[in-house]
């Protein structure tokens, strides 16, 4: 099960304590476990989580191999692989050298109650790749530990597509948009999945009113008014329109124009250059795909504005937070309507969360928080991503989400100009 | 419209800056509004959450007649009653003087977005009772503002239960447990409700794996494997005994119960008489309420070590706060699994939440806070109040929630001795 491969590879190493991105040659990886696979990295992405240990804010000492985001192909297999399934995940069994794999972000082992939860990211035999835990995927090898709970094979579906449809679909899908898949699509789509969801957003959505959306319990003794058309659309605001947020955003669009609600949109962000990103994006995107809502791109001030009007001062249904800080979180709490919810899948650090008992219990507020679980919401993701080729499908002009594909020796550079918000979304190509 | 009633009335008033209760005779109320109603109080109940402005910790100057939960009789009406209902909520027509009524803590319009959607508590034409913004219900009258949308007439049920089980249920209930549903026996239901409601306890409730957890996007296109009993076992801590948490106990056990889910239920509090009165109030619990699943009742410590037992150090899948402050949060953080949910129904303060971003996000947690519409929960509390007369209906002994019933003399040692947790759930007879 192995292929001819070299020993040594190019890397992106972060060096503590702050700033420091060296491209090094490191020896390649080696099967250490049984579940282990070693990956061929055809793509790796720079992703805007990957700043936080950049900057230094992750307390984190170890020098380390970046990336969280890869696509590849398998060129090596433990011991665990090419027998029966044996009641263990499919890939155990079915993996094969050669295959085409995308590795969500963070490893899981799909074998126990919290993978079968659906809850990946917090797999206790988990880690994040790109960490101090386990080497990133910025290089031109990756050893993907438990890869038969990890991987989604790209070469056979039949392990996640119960038809042929993503197989026809992967015929449709550029190779550079398929590294989305690893983070930020999934991550997107997490975020307007759990608005959506929201039992404070299903009461507007199914037009249930409270208690009534407290499903499953549907029999309840209620008697209950019809909900107007005012009561029923859906106001949302995004704040943050990095990658993650635009992801968002399309996603969002996507689940109102499918369910055909009633809706309005603010897309969030002080920087202007975001903002015309999300503009171009949204300009591409095909009328089936946009729903018949509102949606509008805004400052910060512009957007408070915005939702006053539309809402009479009401406020957002739900507030998708993808930035990470205090000041998204805040102004997250100020569009907020009373017995609304703000979902956060920004990556936070050490500070408070900025708000008091009073100010949450005064608006009745619900707060969603944390990372997406990448391998359970790889498969709506990848249905997002064949749909929207449109937006997710091309490289380089202002309607991509991908900014440029450079090799691993710009680096040190594209580090530097993704921090300083000069660069989009940057794709490694190990091997150019 | 009106009955001859006396002009002065006495009232249980509270004094800045705090501790200060004195019982006073004070005019009775008149119609202000056409909407008003003027309801002679048959039994008004102290509330812990009446202890925030007691203690002087509401921030509140104004002297003002305490009390949000009471029970009583329509006595006089405004000029929107009587007539043909006009589009309005069905009591402007129906409500008569001689009505018996209970009011659920705050008002309600009954007529705008906020409450067709349920959200009766933060309706913008609302106030809550027994606080500066209006006069409480700890007296022989009190002025109920937006009448037909804010009470629920006893005397005519047609107006909230389609049929005539809750005429029928009336019987049976006795008079005394019928201020629970004021506040304290909704709030319970609401915090049972929410909890079991919730994304990230519905993939163990209904066995669907996130991301078909997220109602009503049902056609994902996911493969999952099928959860086994341990996935599907829901554990639940309710974090503090007063009166509210052991509603929001007896709320959880019958929805468990009538769900027939698996379950473990911790119920905590680090006060032994209070964990006492749990234990007497389950063992009175029919069998049909309790369910099959395990409840215990526990100390802060013995709580984390049983949660950690029980689920192998997973930790709970939701947490139900019922005190209102930061250690209770704590607590509950503590307690919760990765992705799962803290359910607060304290009434918290100026207090930053004690919570970093950090420890959110890793933990993927989801908090919902708030005040409980009282309005909107009441049809399910009144079931459960009829259902569970075995615990609610009695007065005075150790397994009973009202602990006895007094005159508005006996307010100040009554707010004295519940402040210092010396009586339970005190009932006060304005006309004994």
């Amino acid at each position: 099960m192995t292929a001819q491969i070299q020993t040594s590879q190019s890397a992106v190493r972060w060096y503590p304590p702050s700033f420091d991105i060296r491209v090094e040659q490191v020896p390649v990886p080696e099967i250490n476990e049984p579940d282990d696979a070693i990956v061929k990295v055809k793509l790796a992405a720079l992703c805007g989580s990957d700043l936080h240990i950049y900057r230094g804010h992750g307390g984190v000492t170890k020098v380390h191999i970046c990336g969280h985001e890869f696509i590849g192909e398998v060129v090596k297999l433990g011991s665990s692989y090419g027998g029966p399934a044996q009641g263990r995940p499919d890939l155990y069994s079915t993996l094969k050298v050669g295959d085409k794999v995308v590795s969500p972000f963070t490893v899981s082992c799909g074998e126990c109650s919290v993978c079968r939860l659906g809850y990946t990211c917090r797999c206790p035999h988990g880690a994040l790749f790109g960490s101090p835990a386990l080497e990133g995927g910025q290089a031109q090898y990756v050893r993907v530990p438990r890869a038969g709970g990890t991987l989604y094979n790209l070469s056979d579906t039949s392990s996640w597509s119960a038809d042929q449809t993503a197989t026809a679909a992967l015929d449709k899908i550029s190779e550079s948009s398929l590294v989305l898949l690893a983070d930020i699509l999934p991550t997107g789509v997490f975020a307007a999945m759990q608005a959506l969801s929201h039992p404070k957003v299903l009461t507007a959505l199914t037009g249930r009113p409270c208690p009534l959306n407290f499903f499953p319990l549907r029999d309840l003794p209620a008697k209950q008014d019809a909900l107007v058309q005012e009561d029923r659309t859906l106001t949302f605001a995004i704040v943050g329109l990095g990658p993650v947020g635009i992801c968002a955003a399309v996603s969002l669009l996507d689940l109102l124009s499918v369910g055909q609600y009633p809706f309005r949109v603010v897309a969030i962000d002080p920087n202007e250059s975001r903002r015309e990103k999300m503009e171009a994006v949204y300009s591409k995107i095909s009328p089936d795909g946009r729903g018949s809502g509102e949606f509008t791109v805004a400052s910060i001030d512009d957007a408070k504005t915005t939702v006053h009007a539309w809402t009479s001062g009401v406020g957002c249904t739900a507030v998708l937070e993808v930035v990470g800080n205090n000041s998204a979180l805040s102004l997250a709490y100020d569009l907020v309507r009373d017995f609304g919810a703000i979902i956060s899948v920004g990556v936070h650090g050490a500070n408070e969360v900025p708000f008091t008992g009073r100010q949450l219990y005064n608006k009745n507020v619900s707060l969603e928080f944390g990372r997406c679980p990448a391998h359970t919401m790889f498969p709506p993701a990848f249905d997002l991503l064949a749909k929207r080729q449109d937006i997710f499908g091309g490289v380089g002009d202002a309607s991509n989400l991908i900014d440029r594909i450079v090799g691993l020796d710009e680096a040190p550079e594209m580090y530097r100009a993704f921090e300083k918000g000069q660069v989009g979304k940057v794709i490694f190509d190990p091997w150019k």
